[in-house]
């Protein structure tokens, strides 16, 4: 477990798109000299030097893959990493999942206030699809009103919004394997899918194209997802950066509760083997994606 | 006062948009049948048979002008009314300004509650671009593009976002005039304005010849403001159908406050007729928009 990260092509990919999304933020939201300087303080606090950036990179990789250009796709990243991001915000909120710290730092209700973090939430999830709208992202008008669909319906209702419904009526009955499956890929799932599809509508793959890499997205997707439920059960608190073990508490079902342990790192290892069988047709290009696959089952936060 | 509505052309004109907008959200969100029932009731909910869909008509009847298609108007008004009743769901949550009644029924917490009020805020949210990005609205991509930005502009920090946190401020800190009508202008006047531009856009109005509509757009955004502050002041509770004067218990500057509600009422009327104005160069196709700017100053809830 200690090897995370080991792979080296990972460890540069991570470190460069997390450069490149900081310093993009940065530029996109300055603080106005106004009484809104402490909203997009708030938006900065939660959008700037912290996460993975696994949805970035996903965008960056695919859309290099196929020869589109490194800015319009940082920028295709930060839209994706602001809805990320504003999940997140609300998710904490006392009246949802009420956690206190994230990524090592306390959540935005606790080091602002409950409003700005609903505020700053929603702001940023209207940021996502200003910059998708915006001709830095492609001259092209198709591609950027393909990019705002797919970002839209991938989280709202029918996606990650709809998952985390589900994943409150879980509290309150139990879910068996399908249903736990169904709830994950749409709550993580959907936006782990997106990113890739973005990737290959930048990259302007044909929707005939895409299949292989949509097979990658939903492997890696409920890949990530076993992973994290693992993590939540036999994880670090100080590496994971917020609470950890509050599924089990609520006797929620996971895949963790319904496989064991033993069964789900199986599971996950088997999901990241075949994600990588599907990239059969690339070449050293899909590498980092192949990394990010192996990543994402043995991280230990 | 009395007279409102008596303008037979905006009863009609309201009345239109109302059933289409209603029909076209019932449409849009037909319940599913697992887990994410809740979440699309709460949306249907505060989505459906509530509000004077004067966004949705503003779209709809600049759109007509410039003979753009009805159905695609409506689909924009849709989206345009998603952001504006997400807008108010979180605005009525506990954290935010605590209200319990909304166009003569519970808020949305109180009927649902808190964790389902943000979710399905967010997810009308989202709703609104996957409406926008679509090909129901428009077959050229690029009103597409230039329709998602004019709203997620409107609405995000720039806009209505970073007007309700000026509006937060404001209990704080005492707004002069200049203050509160710039507060006034991104808290609901962007979103006014951007229902006109909307309408332009779907009519193909090129960028010069928009100028008459945004300063109509400006001046009933703000006589609509000043009148909102008027019936907050004088108005009846159960007509409004939410709580009123709690401004006023806050010590909050207003349009009233600041300027006394005779001279208010003054401003109103005047911006009223200088909206008016500025549709000298349309015929009988902007008699929607006059009466409109009558109404707004003159209605009673």
């Amino acid at each position: 477990m200690g090897l995370t990260l080991a792979d080296n092509v990972l460890a540069e990919g991570l470190k460069r798109i997390q450069r490149e999304v900081d310093a993009a933020f940065d530029v996109i939201l300055p603080v106005p000299g106004d009484a809104r300087a402490r909203l997009v303080e708030a938006m900065r606090y939660a959008a700037i030097g912290g996460g993975k950036r696994v949805r970035p990179l996903l965008v960056a990789t695919v859309a290099g893959m196929y020869g589109a250009s490194r800015s319009a796709a940082v920028r295709a990243g930060c839209a994706i990493e602001a809805i990320h991001v504003y999940s997140l915000i609300h998710d904490d909120l006392p009246c949802m999942d009420d956690d206190a710290m994230r990524h090592g730092k306390p959540t935005l209700h606790v080091q602002f206030n409950e409003a700005l973090a609903v505020l700053a939430g929603d702001s940023l999830h209207a940021l996502a699809f200003e910059l998708l709208a915006g001709h830095e992202v492609s001259s092209d008008p198709f591609i950027r009103a393909e990019l705002v669909c797919c970002l839209a319906k991938a989280s709202g209702h029918n996606g990650m919004a709809g998952g985390q419904v589900m994943d409150m009526a879980a509290e309150e009955e139990q879910f068996d394997l399908q249903g736990v499956t169904r709830l994950q890929q749409l709550k993580t799932g959907a936006l782990l899918m997106c990113a890739v599809e973005m990737g290959a509508i930048l990259g302007k793959v044909p929707e005939e194209g895409r299949h292989h890499l949509r097979a990658y997205a939903r492997d890696i997707g409920l890949a990530f997802q076993i992973a994290d439920d693992l993590l939540d059960h036999e994880g670090d608190e100080k590496l994971a950066g917020k609470a950890l073990r509050k599924d089990e508490g609520q006797g929620k079902a996971t895949f963790v509760s319904l496989m064991g342990p033993e069964k789900a790192r199986e599971q996950a290892r088997f999901l990241s083997e075949q994600a990588i069988g599907h990239l059969a047709v690339h070449g050293a290009e899909a590498d980092l994606l192949r990394a990010l696959a192996r990543y994402i089952v043995e991280r230990d936060h």
